[in-house]
């Protein structure tokens, strides 16, 4: 925060109206207006930081989205990342470069989406960094949690015999969902206090790709079942069915968290879910290496199918 | 982290060649390689966090600038606001959008500027975001640290009576130290041990200006004493004296922390000085608001003489 030497009018006038809406928060003593903020985590618990930066023409495109929506995917995609860690969100912290024009009125609009994510998970905003230039819009949010009851909630810690659950239906995202998901803070919560999470993180690439993290990361394999897999009312319904799965394995952007837990507490989670939703089954972790999938058929490998490109 | 769903095959070769030169550090129990980072802060301490954007055309010069500097200096900054704070910095996170011709090199080079820098101060590098676009570089940093001793120095901290001090001349960083500058982490761990510092901030933006800060924090005035105000070598030695002082005083950049104390601690200090360095002492807060400099021929108004254009 400060520190560049070259604030512009502009910017400070920003910056107060960005200052008069931060609102007091009980474990933020100190948010914008100093050299760096404070913060006060609980007690015994670790502190988790993740940080996302999106940019105009690779992540959305200023003009054809709303700038609301720019702003909430920028915070919610951090919040799906302490989901996954199975923390509670306590700060965010939001950098942005503005384009020359009328980036006062778009940094408006990107606080009014951001802010109200915020509000919604009692998250404060406490500094961050603004900036205008002649580049296109660069927004990069960066997120300060907490663990709950001390616990660390891995990718490695998958184990063979654990089930393997998702918090929602998958595929379709990229046709809108993907602006507006919630991200799973509070489900996070609820099987965090309720069950003993082995592995988890948020499904960003799509299930194919992202399982793979947790099997390397854990030296575990996995066998899905095709059937269970859940599909999401926003994968095109006319779809043969195999192409239905396919999607729903490969589309990205769910944000819906995948996790492991042991089958005592699989069947004690599917016994008294948490209220407002139900966890899915969809797989079990193996001794054997690699990933499968189970279907009408008989059992195959299931390909990664995310999308790779190359830069040089 | 993770999180977007379109990450490239030049972009995990990237994190990888990343992650195999991350450390261990004790206090990032899980750095680079999961959904986030997890930091486990002293107990009783609060956790410091800040951050800064660099852009290629506003802070630097891609092709002007060794990248090995422009990586350097959005950890220095960061690190300077953590000084001005009184605290130690723990574990920076590092996102940056790179040109997709030549980004990996580039990235490479930044890197290796931002960890010589962060091995100095034993931070650890616990995780970022890796991009690649067509725009131009920007990078954005974001450290995390934790107060010494339990003790939060704020701007708001400055009574009247105080005195003023530095850690260093001022003036002429433009012409290069701007790039290479030694953030005063060391000095303001020196400090707090020390002596009761009530109030700190670095200067980004020259001290005529940045004072302003502190006065306006605490409620408070100050006047400085023209003679006292020491002036870089960097500063061009052919300018009148009026001159080289207006320079120290507005050129900005210096990145040098300016702190008060209370008379017996700043009496205290400059009796039992820090090892290796002198606090410079080069005014005093007055209960009269606003900021004035004493010459050999009088005391006048001091402008703030900071740099400020229009964004619209």
């Amino acid at each position: 925060m400060s520190g560049l030497g070259e604030f512009q009018r502009g910017e400070f006038q920003l910056i107060d109206w960005i200052r008069r809406r931060s609102s007091h928060h009980r474990q933020v003593p100190v948010g914008i207006g100093d050299d760096a903020a404070l913060l006060a985590p609980t007690p015994g618990e670790e502190v988790i930081v993740t940080t996302d930066m999106l940019m105009d023409g690779r992540h959305f495109i200023v003009g054809q989205t709303l700038p609301e929506l720019i702003g909430r995917k920028a915070l919610a995609v951090n919040l799906s990342d302490i989901a996954a860690m199975g923390g509670r969100p306590l700060a965010a912290f939001i950098s942005w470069a503005l384009p020359r024009h009328g980036g006062r009125e778009l940094a408006q609009a990107l606080w009014t989406g951001i802010s109200e994510l915020a509000e919604t998970f009692d998250v404060a905003i406490a500094g961050g960094d603004t900036n205008s230039w002649d580049g296109p819009l660069v927004i990069s949010v960066t997120l300060v949690g907490e663990t709950v009851g001390g616990r660390r909630i891995l990718r490695s810690g998958a184990r063979p015999g654990d089930w393997i659950f998702v918090t929602g239906p998958l595929g379709g995202s990229l046709s809108g969902r993907h602006l507006a998901f919630m991200p799973r803070v509070r489900e996070a919560l609820d099987l965090v206090q309720r069950v003993l999470v082995t592995s988890m993180l948020d499904l960003s690439d799509g299930i194919a790709s992202d399982v793979r993290h947790i099997l390397d990361q854990s030296g575990v394999g996995a066998t899905l079942e095709a059937h269970s897999i859940p599909i999401h009312q926003d994968v095109d319904h006319s779809l043969p069915s195999s192409e239905k799965l396919q999607r729903a394995l490969t589309d990205g952007e769910d944000f819906e968290l995948l996790f492991t837990v042991s089958p005592i507490e699989g069947e004690r989670l599917l016994a008294h879910p948490p209220k407002g939703w139900m966890p899915i089954r969809i797989g079990t972790i193996d001794e054997e290496l690699g990933c499968r999938l189970r279907t009408k058929t008989g059992v195959e490998t299931l390909a990664r199918g995310g999308w790779e490109h190359s830069i040089d």
